[in-house]
């Protein structure tokens, strides 16, 4: 049962958004991840663009935001096959998204309580 | 002793940046968190926003936006007293700093060997 319906007093929500900034470039967040997540699911840079209606431009330039923090690239070509020319994660790539959402996820999880007490703070 | 210095490989910095995104308004964050800060310590607005280099309308505007999403006063005047005319913290007001300064702390704490490991990727 919901607890904040239960007690039928507050039912705002207060969320985090974490930002991870690199001295070596520009900041990592959720709009990165997300990207990146897409261009593995979709295969392409386009498709992921087109799924976050996003332009190819904009997708580019945050790729290559990502590889300039990291100081190695993030994606790699996956040609070859019936629809060669699509591009899949490196390495490096997987692991700093999967790093993102560990992070999100340890966040979220240590200041759950501190959230909700701000949440009771909304009236 | 800097582990970093001491291993000679990576002096790289990796730091979260945390947002708290409410459903009844716009996000709390570092900017915000500093400014109610400031207005405590300077004891009035145009004191606050001259400090972090900021119009004294953009300070203003700021203090709105947490009130909007908190749905109470974070500013109480502080008339009276030789200086007059000043502005001091509300309890919701220092409440909702005190909060977002544990959460970021408690944030930074959880993940502190993830972000030590995305520093290590860094090339």
């Amino acid at each position: 049962m919901d607890e904040r319906q239960h007690s039928g007093q507050n039912t705002h929500m207060a969320r985090l958004t974490i930002r991870i900034n690199f001295d070596s470039g520009p900041a990592f967040g959720p709009g990165k991840a997300q990207l990146l997540e897409a261009i593995e699911s979709k295969g392409s840079i386009r498709k992921a663009a087109a799924s976050l209606d996003m332009s190819y431009r904009r997708a580019w330039l945050l790729v290559k935001a990502v590889e300039k923090s990291l100081g190695t690239p993030v994606l790699a070509a996956s040609s070859g096959g019936r629809k060669g020319g699509g591009a899949k994660l490196t390495t490096a790539g997987r692991e700093v998204v999967a790093r993102y959402r560990k992070v999100e996820a340890k966040a979220a999880k240590a200041t759950a309580t501190e959230l909700r007490s701000l949440e009771k703070m909304v009236r």
